[in-house]
């Protein structure tokens, strides 16, 4: 593997306003220096574009700092090492780290785990065995508290996050599971994964498909969307039901604050709980759920899909497009 | 004392359509038969009023089935066994049952707890030694996981159930506790009661009075009131923060749905616990609770206030009055 001179990064040039634009990313280049004592050469392979990175592209305190403008953007990315002064890293070996959204990068031994391309191909540890997983299993396990025969919403269900939280219920023993996506490719999409019953939610009202497609309520809601998903979900929960809150996509892009959900009263008579979590406060279980994934994806219990666009010029694009629903899926960039 | 051979009763004569009035009861006269086996004659001596009443007078299915027209409304009350065919139950007893909205009624003995006025005088056993105070108890330590040292906020804290979640948290060991209530006098109440902080929220915008109050964030809130003070504690809570939803007084009222809180989504990144609750899922801590209070109570940590209204014919008047606020403390009503 030959090492350019250069490295290809993209940076922040502006804060969007509302829905981000091609306008807010700057490609630059950059010197690419040799790897120091103790530091990794890595050309990277896949990039992740994730939801989460539209809050960090505004500027507010939030639970990772906001991304700084004329900075390279960052995020999950997998890369082969091509030259090493670690000690913990030979040439050839896969990382995962998070300096995506560039070509080539060196990086500190500490920052990149190796990763075992044997057991699955490298950018399924940016997805399904990746924080992607982890937001799923934990989202649905520890912060819902899914128990065995909970009848199971989840909203996104076609995104990278969505279509594992369902395959897992299943898995776990749900007695249905219910899925809500934004195409009717997207719905049998879901219906192909096990889901027992989907709907597109440009098809009518959420509340009222939700209805029909669980006719005896809710008990687990695993909240990827927000605003018109979150209400009907309250609506349609039973007693006790829990709500798993880890994205709001349908608010990001949103410059006016969303009047949804306008039905949180009825979380008392219900005695629901509600609540967020970001995934780095579940590591402790990321062993647990390696073994698990491990075990679901080989026997074919869980499957995943990808949405790979290629080229780290296409990165901002991904972007966007994934703020759209243009994936099934994880969304990737291909950067060789 | 000499019995009466009819009682009065309270009927529920329409359903409110918002706010509700004098016409949506209707006083009635019925015999008052003689105490069958197994049964006590009891001559209420109070009655409460309680914001949870308000939900029962709709035809809405909830926790509890909605009263029925034509019906008696029912509630907690407490009075005096005047006859007893019960073997539990002796003449002059005190008992506490949930046959309010009426002066005399015949009740089955296992409806009827005998409580001990030598501790306390029977209204007490209506609120802070009672329901009220399991609520506002199992509210704070249970559904919202007091710790000692957090910030906590209540609303609606010159209520029943609010005055004694503000005085709980402080003898528990609060950093600092704030209270938001509805006149100038509440709020010198609550600072007396020893709340750190307190607020009117005709003064101004919650959102900016809390932040004013609580400027390091606050770790817990005790919803009663639903509506901008709850969408205020949402933006003001720090991470973990968690909040136990009692009631949402301020929409009760309303025929038209709240569109706040329209910044759920902060949870995520804040990792925020939302909880409904209703007492009676609590009864396991009764004891507990029981063993606390009369301590507080006696050591002074914690005092109670009660609004007592004279007499059965201002009893829906009373309850009106709650809910526009006009109560400090418990609202009750004098039967005798």
């Amino acid at each position: 593997m030959t090492r350019p001179d250069t490295a290809r990064q993209i940076h922040l040039a502006s804060r969007p306003d509302g829905w981000p634009e091609q306008e807010n990313f700057r490609f630059t280049e950059v010197p690419l220096p040799e790897p120091e004592d103790g530091e990794v050469l890595v050309r990277n392979h896949f990039m992740s574009v994730d939801p989460y990175m539209r809050g960090r592209m505004n500027d507010v305190k939030s639970y990772v700092p906001p991304f700084r403008l004329d900075e390279p953007l960052e995020g999950g990315a997998v890369g082969e090492v091509v030259a090493s002064r670690s000690d913990r890293h030979k040439i050839g070996d896969m990382v995962l780290h998070n300096a995506g959204w560039r070509d080539w990068t060196v990086l500190p031994g500490k920052a990149a785990r190796v990763v075992d391309t044997a057991a699955a191909p490298a950018s399924a540890y940016l997805g399904a065995l990746g924080l992607t997983g982890l937001t799923a299993y934990a989202g649905l396990t520890k912060v819902a508290g899914f128990r065995e025969g909970d009848v199971v919403f989840v909203s996104g269900a076609a995104g990278a996050v969505g279509s594992l939280v369902g395959q897992i219920a299943k898995a776990l023993g749900a007695s249905r599971v219910i899925g809500s996506a934004g195409s009717a490719e997207k719905v049998a999409k879901l219906l192909d994964y096990g889901f027992d019953a989907a709907f597109n939610y440009h098809d009518g009202p959420v509340h009222r498909q939700l209805r029909d497609a669980a006719p005896d309520g809710i008990d687990v809601y695993f909240d990827n969307v927000g605003g018109d998903h979150l209400e009907a979900a309250i609506g349609a929960m039973n007693r006790g039901g829990r709500i798993a809150l880890c994205g709001a996509i349908s608010q990001y892009n949103e410059t006016e604050p969303s009047p949804a959900p306008r039905n949180l009263a009825l979380a008392i008579g219900k005695e629901l709980t509600l609540r967020g979590f970001i995934v780095r406060s579940y590591n402790q279980y990321a062993a647990e759920f390696a073994e698990l994934m491990g075990r679901w994806l080989q026997e074919g219990a869980v499957r995943f899909e990808e949405t790979v666009v290629t080229g780290l010029d296409n990165a901002p694009q991904a972007f966007i497009d994934l703020m759209r629903g243009a994936n099934t899926g994880k969304m990737l960039v291909d950067l060789r």
